[in-house]
């Protein structure tokens, strides 16, 4: 075993070495590059090609140089929440890179709160740019519109302070570019939303750009050699013990850590079953071989939670248990059969192991147990499959619509499904190799999911993805409906599937089925795209009935996807997939208001 | 002079020591009431008759009583933001009540955020309410959906403090009831937002309802009798040595701070010319005889500038100079000769008298000053009117538009106008008695007037005013245009103006002009109303020409607003109110950028 780290880990850190030297070294360079478009030329190394947002007077200046960027497209959105959700949206799909969402000061950035707020909860990588006043302004305090009225210019920073990893003001030419290049890295070394903002008179001040030379570090610090090398060893000791009966669960911070690549060689290596939660699904193609399907606790189909929690022991990897994610914490997994491999610590049954990461564990811990791989290989992995149920009625269930829409799927289609009753569906259905599943499992915003999709959009067509299609509720849809615009303005083509069941469902189950507040307006849904298109390059329908969604989902133009298209689907208000069923029964054991239902 | 305050503040002072003396005294009476209800009894005490918001788990057991309530309308909004503006604007109009908002915990709640911060900046009362998870789940701190997953679940009511002048958990039933009278009390006072969060497992426990008996107090602590009576002496003075000739002018806070029957006493006792700023339009009717129009510094129409600023003394009451407001701050009145009346304070040229607000001074104040009356009455105020302009162009110009519409207004109609074009535009022409203009123009967030109106609209039916008519740009109009739809759902009928100039126009005039960011997709806005709808109760337009416009409004039907109208207005991109180009052009004096423009 080599006792150096990886050279892709030692080039970050010689990188950010590099940087630190620059910032403590007065700049040699000429002052040739604006602060503004330094910022631009670090997204656009980055990969960023999309940048989100709304304009506004305090960031109108810094449009022009968005507009002017020769690689990166300015895309307007219809408000500042939307805006948000597609930065986050973006980041999910475009591995490696990050969402960038631009405001304006006050109004402008507090509308985008709760989408900065779901990245940050969901570790996803999102860049805030807020426009602000002059840092004249900011001293002097006027009360200018989108100010409090009592000259406290300072209450919007420390509310994204709490929902942002790093807060920098670019005030000072001196460190505008170091301020800049630190959000970046920390943005994207942490996988959570950064915060930083860019007064009017700054935007066009100039600064050396030698900087840009030395790209940003992206790579975890590299862990420690021989604690590393002594996790390795015990984990190897564990797994002998189990005599190959191991079982490993892929989780959320697989994909949000970066580690897809390192957690699919471990598994070939080692040949070990592998399962995902909710949050960790398509983080392992699931056509894999030794895939089997989703863990999510007491909600687990039987045979897998069978074959999950009767394993010796179990190893996951990126875990996020989050009551979503673990089907109301009912995780049968006892700790002395556990191990855990995170992105900033691993632990072994009770020991943890601080600053061994997974990144740099995992092929090390590959290259140990692939001697184990024939004897691993004896335990069978019955493959996730889900046959169409045989219904009577012609009303399209939940039981039946999902299994139906898996034989719809394609390879390397990015499926958007909104918190509700998508979110719970999908999960009871396998999707093909190489598609990508995005949805918000532990921040669970309604509405999220359709700005999500025109970001997922625009990365899927940047990645060389496939269609796009997105699940969203009715009552979810309501929320963020105008961001559809801009998918018809843009020539993007998603699918869109509304499950019209006539209100919040979720809510409903979780409680107060026959209340007013659950339900609400019913639109014209097959009616939205003509009324926010220019043109007639997009189609939309309605279906009633198995047989009338089964005849579209086999036309060929149709799954084509070569223009943007609706589907308003008519569900019954009270059917809800099994999942979500069984998950808030969970729930009501301890609801406090059961006695008034 | 008396030498006692009002009785009604005496009455106040007695109200609020008894709930003092409850606080105190542990509770006689039975716990006979949920803490749920205690809080709509106080809502309801306060007149308020809609509570605005979106359902989610956290919030469904007080919604259950919401419902049950028989005073209290629960108004299912489409997103949070708009039910904050929603709150906002019913607030506005209904005078001495409140705007109540529900949501739930993190993704709810901030998605409020900037709707919430908006009426803290413009000083208008709402009460956000919070729907959060037990008192148990808030120790322990597990991953729940809507948290950050990591714990902080104290992070959105840290957020929070920044945009509420009081925040109030009610964690504990022995606190509960004066927590929320503290609550209510400061929102009415202050008039301001205040935050209270409602634990799950605290909705139906029971507490006592004594306290129910004594009202909330809402009148100021009474002035220091000896300071108001040095102050009236003093102002007595001033005045009088102006020799009759004062101006006054009214601004934000006579409306916020609830003094405008007062001011109009003090009016018409003193004979005063009385002008007002954009924020205090409508404070005084503008049909009233001593009205002189629009004080806005260097965007005032010259002849008013002059009345106004050559006087000997001017009197403001509940002046707010931001920079919308004062016309980038170029107000000409120098202190010497200026006397300002606030909520917490007076000013007389340099002195500041604390403790003495305006509500319990201006009565004494006329009283003091009524012998002037024949005096002051020599200096002629001309009427605030405005003649429709010749034209040769066919083409609906903003210069045409505004005094257009002047002659369609009616008493008592509720107006809402939005930032943007309409918020200046408005300001050129004279409104009818009785009639109340709803704007935001100190935090000026685009889209505010789409949920705004549905407030505005909710509270004049509740107090008798007239038809409700909105003025929106179509940039403005996709940031809450799903707002339409609680409209059509509970059966408002605004007539809803959408200023169709094809993109941020407001954003042009101030940096921009060519700019595609500036520009947006053109919906078919007259299709709207249909797609929200579930029947035929409302009807569209779209108009072109002047005459098309003209005849609509001329159109007796339409005039009824019988049923929710919405009257596409085509524009030029390009046209902009006369005020508004002065302040762009006032502001792009300091435009960091204008050298790239």
């Amino acid at each position: 075993m080599s006792s150096h780290p990886p050279a892709s880990v030692l080039q970050s850190e010689v990188d950010r070495l590099r940087l630190q030297l620059h910032t403590l070294q007065a700049e040699q360079g000429v002052q040739n590059i604006s602060i503004g478009n330094y910022l631009l030329e670090r997204l656009a190394q980055l990969g960023v090609t999309s940048m989100f947002g709304v304009p506004g007077d305090f960031n109108l200046g810094f449009l022009d140089l968005v507009e002017d960027h020769s690689k990166i497209e300015w895309i307007g959105n219809c408000n500042e929440l939307n805006a948000a959700y597609a930065a986050d949206g973006y980041a999910r799909v475009k591995e490696h890179s990050i969402g960038v969402v631009t405001t304006t000061f006050g109004v402008g950035e507090l509308s985008a709160t709760n989408g900065i707020a779901g990245a940050f909860s969901e570790m996803v990588p999102v860049l805030h740019i807020v426009g602000t006043p002059t840092t004249v302004q900011q001293r002097a305090k006027p009360i200018l519109h989108h100010t409090l009225g009592d000259g406290r210019y300072e209450a919007y920073g420390l509310a994204a302070a709490q929902f942002s990893i790093f807060q920098a003001n670019l005030k000072d030419k001196n460190t505008a570019a170091s301020l800049i290049d630190r959000a970046l890295t920390e943005c994207i070394k942490l996988a959570r939303p950064v915060y930083v903002t860019l007064p009017m008179d700054m935007v066009t001040q100039e600064i050396s750009s030698e900087r840009l030379k030395v790209p940003l570090s992206r790579s975890p610090p590299p862990n420690d050699q021989s604690t590393e090398e002594f996790v390795v060893d015990l984990i190897a000791e564990r797994v002998k013990e189990a005599e190959g009966d191991v079982v490993v669960i892929v989780d959320a911070c697989v994909i949000r850590h970066d580690v897809r690549k390192e957690t699919l060689d471990f598994l070939k290596k080692t040949g070990f079953p592998v399962y995902a939660t909710p949050m960790g699904k398509t983080a392992i193609n699931e056509d894999y071989e030794r895939y089997g399907g989703i863990y999510i606790g007491t909600i687990t189909h039987p045979d897998i939670k069978k074959k999950v929690e009767q394993a010796k022991l179990i190893i996951s990897i990126g875990g996020l248990q989050s009551d979503f994610n673990t089907g109301n914490f009912s995780y049968k997994i006892p700790t002395l059969r556990h191990i855990e491999l995170h992105s900033t610590h691993t632990k072994v049954q009770y020991a943890t192991f601080a600053g061994v990461e997974m990144k740099q564990l995992l092929p090390k811990l590959g290259e140990a147990l692939k001697g184990l791989h024939s004897l691993v290989r004896k335990f069978e992995v019955p493959p996730f499959i889900k046959a169409l149920p045989k219904e009577d009625t012609p009303v399209i269930s939940q039981l039946w619509f999902w299994p139906r829409l898996s034989y719809f799927f394609k390879p390397k289609d990015v499926i958007v499904t909104e918190t509700g009753t998508s979110n719970f569906g999908i999960l009871e259905v396998p999707l093909p190799a190489e598609s990508v599943l995005v949805s918000q499992i532990l921040w669970g915003s309604i509405g999220w999911s359709v700005g999500s999709c025109l970001g997922a959009a625009l990365a899927a067509r940047d990645v060389g993805l496939g269609r796009v299609i997105l699940f969203v509720g009715d009552g979810s849809l309501q929320l963020t409906v105008q961001e559809i615009s801009p998918m018809l303005r843009l020539g993007l083509k998603p699918i869109i599937f509304v499950l019209n069941n006539s209100g919040y469902t979720i809510e409903k189950f979780i409680h107060g089925k026959k209340r007013k507040y659950n339900n609400i307006a019913n639109w014209k849904y097959a009616e939205l795209l003509n009324v926010f298109s220019e043109d007639d390059k997009h189609k939309s329908y309605t279906v009633r009935t198995k047989d009338e969604l089964s005849s579209l989902l086999d036309d060929k133009a149709f799954a084509s996807a070569n223009q943007i298209q609706l589907v308003e689907v008519i569900m019954d208000p009270l059917d809800a997939p099994r999942a979500l069923k069984v998950q808030t029964e969970l729930s009501a054991k301890s609801d406090p208001y059961k006695e008034r239902k």
